[in-house]
């Protein structure tokens, strides 16, 4: 019933790592002008709380509920923007690096609806700075590799390792160990540095030091999503504090 | 001369992509409070008129004159917060990816200088949400390379061809052709999506979508940063306006 002129638009937004503060100008704006926030589960209280003027639905996959299929936030994300003119998808980190964007896009360009994006802080860069590790290094690194595991029947079973110098494993808790187990049989040296970070730039944040030895022999215990970064620029520098 | 306690504090400060509002809130904060301001060539006048009140000193590498020596730029960062409260190094895109933050880090440390890093929109991520497509996408890609070429003498001679399912080059302009050969001779798709993004979130931004093929037999005529991407994920989706 909807005419195309009389839908609105969607803006998807990334929130960054968590900190409130570490979303961008323009999508700070935006959230404060939205008609309707679609947020998931990694979005924080303290985000949400730039937008206490709009319609806040949950789409989160990891909340105690039964988790958001995806097909149903692409139906909500048309379905929001044919009744409000400012519809913000709100995303953990940034929209276009393990975001599921390229579903919500599709669905928006077949039912012809606008929509602009925004990037956010991604958690490796936050991370990076919070350990006060650079992820490249002169003469060092100069390749950085963002990867993930995935579960999913459609995904190759194996986790491949990137050949890059730094390597940044996005949700590492559980997968942390079999990638360290198979650098090690690929010849990465036991003693490389790594760094893990939970609940990056978050007042509950915890950073953890150990070696690729270590994280293969020992499992990650954590409770919030872990980040995972390996390589020889995470090596201590002489006169850091951390 | 200056005890510890008289010194001031460093902020390394990611600008982002170019446009003024692509900064995080944080960063946009620190400029306004900020006394001294040291940037790079890379940031744009409309990013430093939020820090008007501040002293601001361009140590920019690309700027017509003979660029700022890096131990240059660490004397007057260690010089300014012995001046000064609140001394912003502000850096295009994200202070933790090739930006040479180690040296910088290491003068600071070095020095006794408390200091604190805020990340940054990194330009992979702007580029991503300009031409609307994500780097990862389900079933397809779910590896991401950022990675640069190097003409340091310290550096090894040739690029490596990172092995992920998305790559991405910064500083692309020049190199682009040789990774494009490099990578075609290593069996990848002479007709993989390639898009280069010139001039990232800024007015006068340029994208152009090409093949790997293309990339290869072409110089990518460009004045401004070029990122090039390539990879599966990069191919225009059905329905995409771009």
């Amino acid at each position: 019933m909807n005419q195309p002129h009389s839908t609105g638009k969607v803006y998807l937004v990334g929130a960054g790592p968590g900190a409130a503060d570490l979303i961008t100008v323009r999508g700070a704006r935006l959230l404060q002008q939205a008609d309707i926030v679609l947020y998931d589960a990694l979005v924080t209280p303290d985000m949400l709380a730039l937008c206490a003027q709009a319609e806040q639905i949950s789409v989160g996959k990891r909340s105690g509920q039964r988790s958001a299929a995806q097909s149903h936030i692409n139906t909500l994300l048309v379905e929001s923007a044919q009744r409000a003119a400012i519809v913000v998808r709100l995303k953990g980190g940034d929209p276009m690096l393990f975001g599921r964007a390229d579903e919500e896009l599709n669905a928006l360009e077949a039912a012809g609806i606008d929509y602009e994006i925004v990037p956010g802080i991604t958690t490796a860069l936050a991370a990076a700075a919070s350990t006060r590790q650079p992820l490249t290094k002169r003469g060092i690194a100069r390749s950085v590799a963002l990867f993930t595991s995935s579960t999913a029947p459609d995904e190759a079973e194996e986790t491949r390792i990137p050949d890059c110098d730094t390597l940044v494993q996005y949700m590492g808790g559980r997968e942390a160990m079999l990638t360290a187990e198979r650098m090690l049989s690929r010849g990465w040296s036991p003693d490389l540095p790594v760094m893990l970070v939970e609940n990056c730039s978050r007042s509950d944040e915890v950073i953890r030091r150990v070696t690729l030895q270590q994280l293969a022999q020992e499992p990650v215990s954590a409770t919030g999503p872990v980040l995972v970064m390996m390589g020889e620029a995470m090596r201590q520098r002489i006169n850091a504090a951390r």
